[in-house]
This record gives C-alpha cells, sequence and structure tokens, in this order.
C-alpha cells in the first residue's frame, strides 16, 4: 500500500501584519523601489523636512520619488507634496471613532495600487504622528527614519524608547530655535544611547534648509534594488 | 397559578470601558473631588504646564491637588511633581510590546488605590502623549484639557479632529516663542472653531509663567463635589 508523504508545516510565528509587510517588500523589490517610513510625534517637521530633501533630489541624484502620506484626517500634506511634481497618495485612518494612530502594513497595502511603483526608485511612506504605535507595525520598509524636535525636550527616548530603538536613523529637526530653547542636546544624545547605542543622528532645521542637504544625500545612498529584483524565497 | 415577572434588561449600549468609567466617576464623587483628564502630543508641556499650575494652587485657593501621571516607560514626569509635595502616583503603560498609547479607564482604575482620594479636591490624569487615542477613552473625568504648543503647527486640529473636539478647554502653550516662529494664532483658532466652534481657549507659557494664574483659577473655579455626595442611580 502507498502512503503519500506528510508535510510537516511549523506554525509560522509571524503575524497577520509581518506576513503582509512581507507581501508589500516582496512588491517593492519586484518594482525596484526603496522604501523609507517616516516617523515622528505629531508637529515635529516631517512634511516640511520632506519638501526641502525631496525637492530636487531628482536633478542632483537621479532618484524618482513617490510619497504616501498617512494622516487620520485630511490631505493637507499630500496637498503640499504634490506641488513638488512628484506621486503622492493619501491615506486616512479616520475610519475608526477616532481613527487609527499608525499606519499598518495592510492600510500601506490598500494604497500600493494608487503609486506608480515601478516609476520610482525611492518611496517615503509618511506615518501618522505619534511616538508609541508607529513602530509597532513594519509595513514592509527598508529603513525607518524618526524625526523629533528640539521643542519636545530631552527626554523623549526614554518615554518613548520603541520609537528611538526602532530606526536607522534619528532627525533632530528645528536647530534653528535651539538659541530661544533651554534645550541640551548632548542630554538628547546621552538619552538616545542609552535606548539605541550608536544611531545615526542629524541636525537639521527644516524651516531654514540648515542640514537638509545632508539628509539628502543620506536618502539618495541608500541601497537601490534594480527593478525586478528576485523576490527572497 | 402564581407567575414571577419578568424583567427585560435592554443591553447596555455602553461598552467595558465606558462601564469602568462610570464606576471611577462614582467613586470620584464619593470621595469628592473633581477629576480633569490632560492630554496632548508629546512634549507640549503639560509637565512643567502642571508643575507652575499646581504650585500655590492650595496657598491660593485652597485646593488639594493630586496627579496620576501616565507614560509608556519611566516615571521622569512623577519624580519632578512629587517636588510640590503633592500626592503622584505613576501608571506605565509599557507592559505590552511597545507600550499602551493612551490611559483607559481600566488602568486609571489600577492606580486609584495608590492615591488618597478622599484628601483631595482635584486630580489631574496626565495622558500619555498622543493626539489619537487619548481622545477615544473617558476614565471618569470631569473635563478634559488638550494641551497643543505653538511649535506643532496650526493644522492640528484639522488633522487631529476628535482630539480637539473631545475637550472643554484648548491650552496654546510656548507662546514666548510666538515671535521667533511663522505661527498664524489667528489660524490656529480659525481651525479650531471648525472642529470645536467656541471652545473655550487660553494662552500661555509654562515656561515663562505667562498665562498660567488663569489657568490656576480656571482649575480652582471647576465646580467641587462635597466628600460623600450621592452617587447619581
Amino acid at each position: 500500500m502507498h502512503r503519500t508523504k506528510v508535510r510537516v508545516v511549523d506554525a509560522d510565528v509571524l503575524d497577520a501584519n509581518d506576513t503582509i509587510a512581507r507581501a508589500n517588500r516582496d512588491d517593492f523589490t519586484r518594482a525596484g523601489v526603496t522604501v523609507v517610513n517616516l516617523m515622528s510625534a505629531p508637529g515635529a517637521g516631517k512634511t516640511l523636512l520632506l519638501e526641502r530633501a525631496l525637492d530636487g533630489l531628482f536633478e542632483d541624484a537621479g532618484v524618482r520619488a513617490g510619497v504616501l502620506e498617512g494622516d487620520v484626517a485630511g490631505s493637507f500634506d499630500a496637498d503640499r507634496l504634490s506641488l513638488l511634481h512628484v506621486p503622492v497618495a493619501q491615506l486616512n485612518t479616520g475610519a475608526g471613532f477616532g481613527g487609527e494612530c499608525h499606519l499598518d502594513a495592510n492600510m500601506v497595502r490598500s494604497a500600493l495600487p494608487s503609486l506608480p511603483l515601478s516609476e520610482l526608485d525611492l518611496l517615503v511612506i509618511e506615518n501618522v504622528g505619534n511616538l508609541v504605535c508607529p513602530a509597532e507595525f513594519r509595513v514592509g520598509e527598508d529603513a525607518r527614519i524618526m524625526v523629533c524636535s528640539v521643542t519636545e525636550g530631552e527626554d523623549k527616548p526614554l518615554k518613548y524608547p520603541l520609537m528611538f530603538r526602532a530606526c536607522e536613523l534619528v532627525i533632530v529637526n528645528k536647530v534653528d530655535l535651539l538659541p530661544v530653547l533651554d534645550y541640551d542636546i548632548e542630554r538628547l544624545f546621552a538619552n538616545l544611547d542609552q535606548v539605541n547605542p550608536g544611531v545615526p543622528r542629524m541636525l537639521v532645521s527644516a524651516r531654514t534648509g540648515d542640514g537638509v542637504d545632508t539628509f539628502r544625500a543620506w536618502l539618495a545612498g541608500l541601497p537601490t534594488r534594480p527593478r525586478g529584483s528576485q523576490v527572497p524565497a
């Protein structure tokens, strides 16, 4: 009597979000687009920073960028960015009672058909302004950037540790205000090193443009993937 | 043959959070303590504002205040406030993966035994810094205060509408920085009126102390409840 071979599959440890994040990532790989997830507290200046960094990114470095804007309500930031003539899609999370306080992989996936992925080299996903939940949900990105503002106080890495741990770059924005604030940047760095030792950090002022060139070069220097790259098994 | 009377109970529309919030409120009523829920984005300056407003509240107005501090991690703010010699309890939400991004009624309830409620006239609950979820969870408070900082941009009421709708007072903090910012306070007020028409608003600088007296008087003027008040049926 023949027996068919029984294949034993161990239950995957990935939860639903990670499964969808992996599917997003496979799509990004096939399209040859590098993806960054931009996170911060509300009002830290993500949008102005993006406006400044994306302006000239194609002219300077040949990088074709697009943006996925996450907000509870409205399309104020997307409208601003669309003036740069880059593809922008708006993703609103406000369908629930007060709205979702973060993007997850499934929300991002639902917005991908609105973007011409295969014509992009870089997709920036601007997350909902929040220092807690966005860090808990991978969306298929290659890198996570955390923007903090010097107006927020030096204690934030200790009070919101996961967010500052779950990123590859910390941008300290609004440094033009340092002369009028009681803010100790060395204390911020020490707090940062407590939760994410040695994480790269960059001082910028999106308003004056100070340091934006360095950030633009960082974006242009991200590892690229040629279109049609093979998806790892 | 006798029949017992059948009592028909309609399923209560309150969800679990509201049920517990009501239990908290009954406890506050019995103890004779008025409760405010203080909400803002991270770094808007809630703690410094509280330090300034509570300092002298007993001496000036005979109000005995206590504080319940909500944070993902650490007790930095509670440690600061304890210097004022008011009862302070720290409630950390970081037990989950990245921590909870808000306080809910059950978390608050778990912290109540740490506070001498019957010796207080006013309890301030400082929520986790977040512009989305704290507004979705009543905790049994009498009033909700929303603190926004002029460093965050004038668009926040439109981007996080529930938060600005679900409050009885909006405090605009850090007004000492207005001279060095491109910030249009009239635009903030117009945006505020779009989501919460006519909501009372107060301009303060917790750093310079400007406007703090007005806020202290507002706290002192909240309706009080004598200890042992009857809980409504």
